[in-house]
């Protein structure tokens, strides 16, 4: 019997992020159900670790299996800052202040990283991670995306930011796309 | 009967941070013991709940009383960056990353925060702040204290960064000393 499509729990509050994921996953059929509970996200250098233990904790409390994905951008020059905290620092200093890190800088060079974690309520969890290599624009360019895209120039673009594309021309090439494919293949495989 | 003093057992692996709690709850007979096992950190953007879930969690998990130190620098003009995460902001931009997002900045003004959370294995947690307002210097000067101590000076000082300080005068003056001594007045005055 061909695979049919079912429902997957993803743990977000982030527009952005639920946008890109249901039309990534509307890709393998799946169709994406935001879940409201409030994720525990710990300090941790590695973002494979944030997710899996937010998704593990959540799926335990919930009862449920449920996604989270987390994500972040890695500056070479700057020893991978924002890195895990990539959300926190873009609501204090922002891509202006990101921009004047980098000021007389010559190697703009970075990595955005997706982690789709999957967790299951028995402690089960799975996880697949994506990346996009890249390098930050001189300046903030373009008002699609979320975060940190309009300074992101993905290196197997155009020379366009994420944020100068569509949500289908960012979701080829981007991070969450790659990690989002990986996850749709290996659930609805699980699934068939 | 007078307080003979006895020991509290903090969760750090920062040796800086033990220096200082140590010699500062010694004014109150307190001896200091560090605690070895690794502390779960959550991502918040208030300390105090972060110092709090730490010394929570590792009290269940050890089964005796536990406090924990949680400390961040805020600055005004970058919306409280580097905040709960300057430790990993430390790590990756350090202090010339710091300078550098302040470059032609004229509020220079920032406070370093300090939370002392005290917990018992029953769940009771007890949590003390202490804050000190300053600014952020020009440079980096002094080798003493650690982290962002040698960009940061007090205003109730003498115009000396906190790392141009001997141990004792910072702990006068510092964010972590007012805490320190609202818990030692806390505990000693519980036990005796």
């Amino acid at each position: 019997m061909p695979f049919k499509g079912f429902r997957v729990r993803f743990a977000t509050t982030n527009k952005g992020k639920l946008r890109e994921i249901s039309l990534l996953l509307s890709e393998y059929s799946l169709e994406v159900e935001a879940v409201e509970a409030e994720k525990l996200e710990i300090q941790d250098d590695e973002i494979i670790r944030i997710a899996e233990y937010a998704a593990s904790d959540l799926a335990g409390r919930l009862g449920y299996p449920v996604a989270v994905e987390d994500s972040g951008l890695h500056i070479e020059a700057l020893n991978g800052f924002p890195g895990p905290y990539s959300s926190y620092i873009y609501r204090s200093i922002g891509l202006k202040g990101v921009l004047k890190l980098l000021e007389g800088v010559e190697d703009r060079r970075g990595f955005f990283e997706s982690v789709v974690a999957y967790a299951e309520p028995d402690g089960r969890v799975r996880s697949f991670r994506g990346i996009a290599w890249g390098w930050i624009s001189q300046a903030a360019r373009g008002t699609g995306g979320f975060g940190f895209d309009p300074i992101f120039i993905p290196e197997e673009g155009d020379g366009r930011t994420f944020a100068e594309m569509t949500l289908e021309e960012k979701n080829r090439l981007s991070h969450r796309g790659r990690a989002m494919r990986s996850f749709g293949e290996w659930i609805t495989s699980t699934q068939a």
